[in-house]
């Protein structure tokens, strides 16, 4: 037997109810017919990046932004669809697993079955691997039983998170045309996008038929960018991670001896861990943005969490809970020099054995101070990204032994008089990546309720014959009838690096979905300034419970992405509804002075847009 | 400022809901009229034990059970208590935080004040500590209000786990006079319900009114005897970690490269492990009283686990999930007489850094062979009961190093043909302790939720005058209006140790209650034995999910409580009834062969009985 893939498994109650949700569409997505509209022609954020991106991606690049639109929607330029021959359409996992994935399959697989019966998906079994092996199942009824609205990608599974290679992107072409699927699916962040819209370019130009689609599921939350306000899977994390952390706050406030030092999962940016303290209210939370952007050494760091130490301690608090993102140690500037050291001399061929002995001095005195275990753990082989294996390096054992030190250090002198330091440390992540999926999550896709949506907008997008798109749902903090479901090219989306500190100099100047940072001057962050020192001192710590799938809380939504003022996708809109009003009204024939007006209007708009633009991107105005 | 405790919280949505579950009441305690009947007296369960027990405590042994009865009861010789005059009672946590025990505090507020408005209830601030410095807070509707149904110890706090020595049970007594309390409940586990009785046996002896209550609650299960089913606290902690457990298990099944080794906090027995692996179905769990009963070293351990991960992969199963109760280190033999051989030398007042060089040569020569960080968790003091830092030592990563070491090995000797052995670990329970308690928890008192009934048989027990007994709810897996609500002298759940091994033996020939390790006989072991196999080939693996309020799973109980055959005092008491039925039917006037029968039957009854209780002692049968 190759695997357990899509066996039927045993469920338990919970499970069981969960599994029975039939979740309501979103009234775009109702009915057989499919309504599209084509918006202006998307392009990059940043105008610098455009014509690199444009030059990678000359056959989806420059693609309009496509709206699903309601059956009661009047626009008469819209596309309406309502003939649905048979597709064939195959789906694979290839992120590190996130709540929901099974519910993107799912609703794929109701959405090209109600259009037509005739219609087949094919699931590549263990992720990209089984893309170029080309490992199926043919997804049936039967296989999605025991998998609606559950956690996990163990349907399918997934290896490797990559379809890069030359090879790669061969074999990927391959299996679609022997399998004559008319599109492929791909589930999964950032690195899995850029490859899926690098895909998309290559088929096309081969002119391959397999149309290439992209859906943002990872836990990270770090697909963020105009066309995408939250990612499948963030919400659900941080639910389970924030239920965690109360827990463990409650426990700090019961014993009042220990300090927590709490690392999250969440790769590079530190989304996870701003969310769990807008919902958790830990005493501190130590962004990676925050450290990059004021250029924090470990030293520093450390510091400002003793000095907290110590006026906690002035307030008779000996225990506290800090939350640590897993990326941190790649935004500390000297930390993350010395892993490109380290990334360089693995790139060269150096044995592990070797390598600290071929670092350069100031790298050498610094990786000789830090204790053995975090030695060993940066010395491990970087990921396929070229990022560091941030799942197995423990900044948070790290700063809980400096911070010990230094107390202790501050204790002997007198400076310091409160108790005795007492760190226990956590990694959260392995533990909430296998949850069942939260209802926001759920309410992301299929109306109120799983990720249908967007496994319903992937198969409205086939329908259009759109290729190296990514599936979009918008406006998500409204209620799922405001929502709004779209597609975007992914390669609007990408940015261009134009510098890379050491040896993943592969990454300059070739256009990439990038990871977004939690935004320094997004409204998210600023619920965290204006509360971080309450948090700090007076222990307002807030339990939102377990994740409940009924009664109060079971519809809370990520704190982030209610506060933050989003809804692009649906400006876009309301902006060329505004357009196609001027022109309606300044018909030829209308009068002088309406005309005039109209011109004087447009020029003072035009004038202060190109302002606008040209002060963000340091370019001329035209 | 002293401390936070007992101020108001901000609390989430589903934390209010909890707050406002207004549990419903057993029939036996609704009312203000407390109708107590006194059984036999009880005795230890082991006789041999009894007369050191029984010398220990001349005041307290050998008193009745007690039994609280319905309002419809006809049970002519019941005390029936309905005068209630206003009572002073102090109340206090002792052992560590477990989830419940506010409502405890909640519970036994509204039984004092139903009966009278006039009794007051005092919490005592930080534990033991509090009670000794006579800290106090005066438990009101205002102080509760944040705390009902919440989790934590943060309304009154807890120190150390001990009022032994006489100077704190001096102390303890000094506060009670000067408080005047005529009750004092002790909030805890084993070690706190035996320095309960303790405290008992000294106030009577010195004739202070004040009367000691304890009532079961701790997260690791192991309070367990003929009187008590469980305690309070094991149900939420087995939940929420049967939740990540099974997160962790999709996870390692959608992945397919990693081995997971997750050590549970649950102190020396593994109640919690074996009811989490009931729940959630890992691969494998190993449990401490298995390994100690058939004398496994660690390398059969390592050995065990490495041939099931080669059988795995046999089948092409390249991952799993292991379960480890933290106690396990102190069951493995050789490190068990290690760990006393370091703390015989603690206790001699060697410091830590000599330890190693004063070890005899087979202690030292494995402390050598061991990586540095498990040789540095070794050398911790051991607790105030003499155990080791169970939570501070990483067995999961000493087996999990040793498990990758044999894997390699076999792997370049060939005779292992799978993947390369990854392992990640994981330490759960800091994030379970805090939890919202469970319905079931909750159904461990105020009827059908909530800890209240354990508060409500307090408040009876003081009204009885009892004094050293425990508050017992028995029947627990029958619905609510079946509980049985009773009390029991903690004395006779005691039992005398004949031996001890290293340092810690002023534990010898001191009656104690002692932690009730797994039953290898009992049901619950047999379920774990029936199924092991398929649970370590089949991957069935089983997600009860987040812990739910509401909806399915929200009524669950333990699985190992639900199989277990008990209700002890349910059977106690109907052994009563027959015995006054026979009274009854063999009255003075009867006929001859009505007592000739009643003769034959009976001596044939107490021969058989006779019989088995000395074959179970190894003593002559009367």
């Amino acid at each position: 037997m190759d695997s357990d893939y899509g066996v039927p498994r045993e469920l338990s109650e919970v499970q069981k109810k969960r599994a029975l949700y039939q979740p309501e569409l979103p009234p775009c997505l109702q009915g057989t017919t499919v309504r599209v509209e084509y918006g202006g022609a998307a392009i990059a954020a940043d105008p610098a990046g455009a014509h690199v991106i444009s030059h990678a991606f000359p056959h989806t690049y420059g693609q309009p932004l496509a709206h699903f639109l309601r059956k009661t929607a009047v626009v008469p330029e819209a596309k309406v669809i309502s003939e649905h021959s048979a597709v064939r359409v195959g789906i694979v996992f290839c992120g590190r697993q996130s709540p929901g994935g099974h519910n993107v399959v799912w609703g794929l697989y109701e959405a090209i079955k109600a259009h037509n019966q005739n219609s087949k998906l094919i699931g590549f079994l263990g992720g990209s691997d089984g893309l170029l092996a080309q490992k199926t199942l043919e997804i049936t009824d039967e296989v999605l039983a025991s998998y609606k609205n559950q956690g996990g990608y163990d349907m399918l599974g997934r290896t490797k998170d990559q379809i890069r290679t030359t090879e790669q992107v061969n074999g990927a072409m391959a299996s679609c045309q022997a399998l004559k699927l008319d599109a492929l699916v791909i589930i999964g962040g950032v690195t899995s996008n850029t490859d899926a819209a690098q895909l998309a370019e290559t088929f096309a130009e081969a002119k391959c038929a397999t149309k290439v689609v992209g859906v943002p599921v990872t836990l990270n939350g770090d697909l963020k960018n105009q066309f995408v306000e939250t990612t499948v899977g963030f919400d659900t994390i941080c639910k389970v991670n924030s239920q965690l952390i109360s827990n463990v706050c409650t426990d700090a406030l019961s014993a009042e001896k220990y300090y927590y030092f709490i690392r999250l999962m969440g790769r590079k940016a530190s989304h996870v861990a701003l969310e769990c303290t807008l919902q958790s209210h830990p005493n501190m939370v130590i962004l990676g943005e925050e450290v990059a952007a004021s250029k924090l050494t470990i030293f520093d760091i450390t510091k400002q969490i003793c000095d907290a130490v110590q006026a906690r301690a002035e307030k008779d608090k000996n225990h506290g809970v800090i939350l640590i993102p897993e990326g941190l140690v790649e935004s500390i500037p000297e930390l993350y020099a010395l892993l490109q050291e380290i990334h360089g001399l693995h790139g060269k061929g150096v044995s592990v054995e070797n390598i600290s002995s071929q670092l350069s001095p100031w790298a050498s005195a610094l990786f000789e101070f830090l204790p053995p275990f975090i030695r060993k753990q940066l010395l491990l082989h970087p990921e396929s990204d070229d990022s560091a294996q941030l799942s197995q390096i423990e900044t948070e054992k790290l700063l809980a032994q400096l911070v010990e030190t230094e107390m202790n250090r501050r204790l002997k002198e007198g400076t310091y008089k409160g108790k005795k330091f007492n760190a226990i440390c956590h990694f959260f992540g392995y533990q909430a990546r296998g949850a069942l999926p939260s209802k926001f999550d759920c309410d992301y896709a299929y109306a109120s309720c799983w990720f249908q949506v967007l496994g319903h907008v992937c198969y409205h997008i086939i329908a259009a014959g759109l290729n190296g798109y990514m599936a979009t749902v918008t406006n998500l903090k409204s209620p799922v009838n405001k929502w709004r479901c779209g597609a975007a090219p992914i390669s609007s989306m990408m940015t261009v690096k134009r510098w890379s500190r050491g040896p993943s100099a592969t990454q300059i100047g070739k256009p990439a979905v990038h990871m977004a940072s939690v935004d320094l001057k997004g409204k998210a962050y600023e619920q965290l300034r204006l509360n971080s020192s309450s948090f700090l001192l007076e222990d307002i710590y807030r339990n939102p419970g377990p994740l409940q799938f009924e009664g109060p809380g079971a519809d809370s939504k990520p704190i982030s992405l209610c506060v933050e003022d989003q809804d692009y996708m649906g400006r876009i809109k309301k902006l060329q509804e505004y357009l196609e009003q001027v022109k309606t009204i300044v018909k030829p024939g209308c009068s002088q002075d309406v005309l005039k007006a109209a011109l004087c209007a447009m020029s003072s708009v035009t004038d202060t847009l190109n302002i606008m633009v040209s002060s963000s991107t340091g370019q001329t105005p035209l």
